[in-house]
């Protein structure tokens, strides 16, 4: 069967616009196409408007080939929580939170993350769905593509189950908890957290200053650092672009929430831990010194206090149309003191070296990416527990694909790296994504 | 002679128009007949639109008594890297961060300070002039209200100025390096840095996430105590109201950077200890430990590289329109590593609850706002060497006016407090700032 545009990867449909191959209106129709066919079903779009999509694209079209940036053409789609002004005349392009506060509201503004993708060349396709003010874990109407009686995940619910189903090749999340790399473990797809404030996330709604991190999701690493290049993420030292897992130093580190684990979680574990040590990898067991076992206690801290800061504008604007999760952050329900406060904020500090430390030894580690396949229900986004840590601590985080659950559902496991190690987890997960795809027992039905 | 209802603080203007003594509307014809005499000499202005202004004010005059907040009709002025929408139909009010790029550019959107501030039924006058982006020192063409031929300081000139000046009795700004607290002294006027993300920041340009703070100018501890409860600014513990000096226990520090201080601040210290002594406190003199004395330049590094990561947008749209300096950030030109920026990073993190602790043993700490009076000279908005330390430490910090330079000119003192010891803070300055006032010898002539 013919292959599609709108079921390529970026890095394919940029290099076949280069060529001449494809127009970007002729690749925004086939997108087009495939999101009408599924949408009724997967439900992850809080706006699209195809006349304006169309007008973008006619507009690429018209630049001359040496005035285009890396990712002309490329279609992305964006989590509903970053600000994109209307780059036309057809219509504003609203950023509403999944908040009844801001319906329809369209600031004229766009984030940082989007005036580099426009210059970059890229297709903004429209906004995904998120839970509110990517601040709850209640989910919104989308569906997992692949078993649309469960959960995608959240609170990147749209642009997860978007790239898994085909309707974009890549779109944006952001991480206060587990919002980037549990929807990508949900939806068998690649998300990547990278280090903390190595993208600006100027224009993106603030939760947690020192938590919020912008994300990524496609199909592929390759996509993966296409993107990585459009946003200058750069390491001391650029890695070594043929590295093999033969011969390469692994861990698993199972964290302090180990005992969340389901079935799924275990039996992927086993196996990814086994496909390493076959390919001629060592995998060593690590474990969070005993003074750090807390993390998870001190990202809840910072979480619920810098809640109290972030929403006090909806609370006074209107308490009542805001979820009350975050009536209770403002108003300080949990009664954390402000000494509290800061010494969780300062203990996650202190941490942050000593992990550096601790990964920097290998060359990457495994983590769990979620407790097990995606639950059933769209009610609720599953747990964040295995991603609270690594938020906290600022570390590259990486899902890679490849396993399934009980119910033939996708489950990721993720690699992390220390603090600034992006384009070296990248050039690992490359090559342990390839393994787990061929061997880790699970694969895409969608089409 | 009668008081004009321009000279008015906040506090009283607010008591006045709750009291139906003065409408919202005559009060902002009485700021604007301010405003045209002394802007063609002060120039602190970005944008001021007299026809809108008055437009607010008709508006809420016409809010029925039981709908108004703390600060309904007072009058605010906003540095102009803070997001404001128009809030009428007369036209935009732009946000343009003293930035070519920006020219015009009017985002619907409120950040979030003035979300809060207009619900609290402030009058948003209009944008204050700034350093490109709040990132340079390369003064805009505001001068100082008690010498047109010196600075205001800056980044935030013109809040600054117009405060010192009577064209509003309060205003925002922000610090990433030592702009709030050094217009405050250079224009003699209560400036406060709360504690790091007390109040949120969104909306406000990004130029480095952990060491960026909203800043407010006033003419009185009154004022700044009634926008800390609009903000909702809140210790573990209510300080005292009834605070005094006498057997109070106070410490000055120097600081590492001791050697930059002029003739103006040596005298400024001296005096100040010899009036909280001769008041009954008690003033020990401390200083930072030994390991912490890289702190200015572990500040430098995170300035440095944040700005990497924030001003890419701008580069990437078109770097030959943004700040040379800026430029040097997102090229790296110090060649600035990753290991050594998140080393700057968790050594200022290790510090914080460290100096808390030093701190914690007084009433408040005496540090210096500035080396100096204000410079002779607007191109440049003079050194923020005495600020940087307690921006990257968080601690809430005031200066106080009150003392004179070699030529006549203002010089505050800061006071500083451990993180979120605000309202503490305020009490206690505004037993000190009566003292410095009454018998520090300088006294605006600016009526």
């Amino acid at each position: 069967m013919l292959v599609q545009p709108y079921q390529l990867s970026a890095t394919d449909v940029a290099a076949k616009i280069r060529d001449g191959q494809l127009t970007v209106e002729g690749y925004a129709q086939s997108l087009l196409g495939r999101i009408k066919e599924r949408d009724p079903v997967v439900r992850a779009w809080a706006y699209l408007n195809p006349d304006q999509v169309l007008e973008q694209a006619r507009k690429l079209d018209a630049v001359s080939k040496e005035d285009r940036g890396l990712l002309h053409g490329v279609a992305i789609a964006v989590k509903d929580v970053i600000y994109t002004k209307a780059n036309g005349v057809i219509s504003d392009m609203p950023t509403q939170f999944n908040s009844p506060l801001y319906k329809d509201d369209a600031p004229q503004v766009d984030a940082a993350s989007i005036i580099i993708l426009r210059k970059a060349g890229a297709l903004i396709l429209g906004k995904t769905t998120t839970t509110e003010f990517a601040a709850t874990t209640q989910g919104p109407q989308t569906t997992n593509p692949h078993d649309s009686s469960r959960t995608p995940g959240g609170s990147s619910s749209g642009s997860g189950a978007v790239v898994a189903d085909f309707q974009a090749p890549i779109s944006l999340g952001t991480q206060t908890g587990g919002s980037t790399i549990r929807p990508a473990s949900f939806n068998g797809i690649y998300g990547f957290k990278p280090t903390w404030n190595s993208i600006s996330r100027e224009g993106q709604k603030v939760f947690s200053l020192i938590l919020d991190t912008l994300g990524i999701y496609a199909r592929t690493v390759e996509d993966l650092n296409l993107l990585a290049d459009v946003f200058a993420l750069e390491d001391d030292e650029s890695p070594n672009q043929q590295y093999s897992i033969q011969n390469g130093k692994f861990a698993i580190c199972k964290t302090m929430v180990w005992p969340q684990a389901g079935p799924g979680l275990v039996n992927a574990m086993d196996k990814a831990v086994k496909l390493l040590r076959s390919s001629g990898a060592t995998v060593d067991e690590i474990a969070f010194p005993e003074h750090l076992q807390d993390l998870p206690r001190w990202h809840s801290v910072v979480f619920n206090t810098d809640g109290r800061t972030a929403f006090l504008p909806e609370y006074r604007v209107d308490k009542t149309q805001i979820a009350d999760q975050l009536v209770g952050h403002v108003e300080n329900r949990l009664k954390i003191s402000r000494a509290a406060q800061i010494k969780a904020f300062d203990d996650i500090a202190a941490a942050r070296p000593i992990v550096d430390d601790m990964l920097s030894k290998y060359d990457a580690v495994l983590v769990p990416s979620v407790p097990d396949e995606a639950p059933k229900g769209i009610e609720a986004t599953g747990s964040a527990a295995f991603n609270l840590i690594w938020t906290a601590l600022h570390n590259p985080v990486i899902n890679i694909p490849g396993f399934a659950g009980e119910n033939g559902m996708p489950i990721g496991l993720s690699l992390v790296a220390p603090r600034y190690h992006d384009r070296k987890l990248l050039v690992v997960s490359q090559a342990v994504g390839k393994l787990f795809e061929v061997s880790g027992g699970w694969k895409s039905q969608i089409v």
